[in-house]
């Protein structure tokens, strides 16, 4: 069955999923701020900023009215960046009719508060305009889904019914989209990857190699899996679609932008000039200030993490930092890793 | 302490692991059939097929004769392909005279007997003549720890005092060494990944992309799991070192044979032109096929390596098997694996 849905958010993300919408025969609405992106959309068919080269299908239509996409939706697909979030929840609430399906693609946390983004979209829209909320997350670059390159992603929901939803609207013979019950793991682990992604890059500016950014993918999984499942995340998730899944592609894929700025990092730039030349929100950055609030509160050791949070916000050298974490002193590879079923057993 | 090692083997790996034992002041002796190699190494400190553009140290030497090379060693490391292990193993009995710790750094599986390596070994060389067996695996490319770019392994063995040697024979500030009482998951993690990459260079040479690429890795990581699981590893150990870190590297690194086998395939070349055009050993080959074989004895199911066996001994078209294995029927991504955490909890 096909319905009218809103995708709030035109960047290459919202895109990318109005055209798998599209795609399945719904009726979407993408609401840009952008006048001109509207426009372009609407008559052009393109997204030339966020998906170059990419003509979108004609049942896909852009409109700068909130009120208008919103209009008879029971869905609605929020493709902002997280700084983005609650702004965005109180138009919708000032516009919305009736109860919601808010399903969200975005990957961060909120730095101070520590609130993942179903908790601070559950604080800006109150219960009886919100239906349930939904997160969709996995190994998913925009510009392969928008060729229609086969990508899989799980979806999960404290609803279960809602995740069931959300699978049926995505679900195609290119977009495989799996249900996953944990909430906190699937937006745990899309979020923390990010700052890893940071890392991965900046190990390969600095010309280190596969087998050093292989090293640090995996114990960036282990660390993520030891805070997320001290937050009451199921560990399984992260050796999942979005955990391990969502990590090795934001590590090893030139799409990737927080691999591309952590990069330029690793070749010694500057992070003002960084984020500068990138155009585009950089999650990771804000997510490694979220992540080391929550690795002392949780109290759960994040080297990469805390290392990451020295070179953005405290001038530490990436090399110098890079090097450490190589040299850290460990004796047997299960140490990080036999923490996560200890606090699974307490 | 410095000593005299044998290092069996002058194949890529073989020599760049010889070069980090010299790196550290060990006396090391690279065994080789071939004169014209030996020759080579001991005049021009090179290995130019196998590692062009390296220049060895000079207290690197090498040997046409065995006896030479194990002459007052107590450490033997046997980096030749699965397929010579036993034959190897028989040279070495015939020339060893006290008792030898045989660290083990090959990848594979023994098609029918579906030994693992080590096991292998104990069978070939009596337990007098075998002080003890280690393994050591993890994201490793040869080129890159010849280079002295940073890297990362694995060791284990039955005997905690030979893993802690072998830790310190080889640690230094490039090569990382960490022990892992797993021996059985460090052997399967390290053997059944080159399945997986051949998997994923089909992806790659089909033009799948990044995203299907993270899924068929992700996938392969749980059906690894899985199988190992059964066979007595502990499930930890595939989130490691040797199970996702050499996972990765090998699926996602330009140096990877078995990727790049993988990619011919998918680019359409039949397996006995691939195999011709590389020169060198494919292990994943072997592998799955001794993998197909295990999945039938523990009735494990590995969507991934049947794929493969069907794609490499039954002519199957790859893009129909990928196709295949991405529409898989699944309704929650963790089914897979959960069945990790069943088989533990048996």
């Amino acid at each position: 069955m096909t319905e009218k849905i809103a995708v709030l958010g035109a960047g290459s993300w919202g895109t990318a999923l109005a055209l798998v919408l599209a795609d399945n025969g719904h009726d979407v609405f993408i609401w840009a701020k952008n006048k001109d992106r509207v426009g372009e959309i609407n008559s052009r068919h393109t997204n030339s900023q966020y998906l170059p080269d990419i003509t979108l299908p004609a049942q896909l239509k852009a409109t700068a009215s909130l009120e208008e996409a919103l209009q008879g939706v029971e869905a609605v697909v929020m493709a902002v960046p997280t700084k983005a979030i609650r702004e965005v929840s109180r138009e919708v609430v000032k516009m919305a009719s009736s109860p919601l399906t808010v399903i969200h693609v975005s990957k961060g946390i909120e730095p101070d508060s520590l609130l993942r983004i179903s908790e601070m979209i559950e604080e800006e829209i109150p219960d009886d305009l919100l239906q349930s909320v939904v997160v969709l997350s996995g190994p998913s670059h925009a510009e392969e889904v928008s060729l229609r390159h086969p990508t899989t992603v799980a979806v999960s929901s404290a609803s279960p019914e809602a995740a069931k939803k959300t699978q049926d609207l995505f679900m195609n013979q290119h977009f495989r989209v799996y249900t996953n019950p944990d909430l906190i793991g699937v937006e745990i682990g899309g979020a923390l990857k990010n700052i890893i992604a940071l890392a991965a890059g900046i190990s390969d500016g600095l010309g280190y190699g596969d087998n050093a950014k292989a090293a640090l993918i995996t114990r960036g999984l282990a660390e993520i899996a030891r805070l997320g499942t001290k937050m009451g995340a199921n560990p399984l998730t992260f050796s999942g679609l979005a955990g391990i899944g969502d990590l090795i592609v934001t590590c090893t894929s030139v799409h990737s932008r927080n691999w591309r700025a952590g990069n330029m990092l690793g070749q010694g730039k500057k992070l003002e000039e960084v984020l500068q030349s990138m155009g585009m929100v950089v999650e990771g950055v804000r997510t490694t200030k979220a992540g080391q609030q929550l690795s002392q509160k949780y109290n759960v050791q994040m080297p990469i993490t805390n290392a990451l949070y020295h070179i953005l916000f405290e001038q530490q050298d990436p090399k110098k930092a890079v090097d450490e974490l190589m040299a850290r002193v460990k004796k047997t590879e299960l140490e990080d890793l036999i923490d996560i079923l200890d606090t699974k057993q307490e």
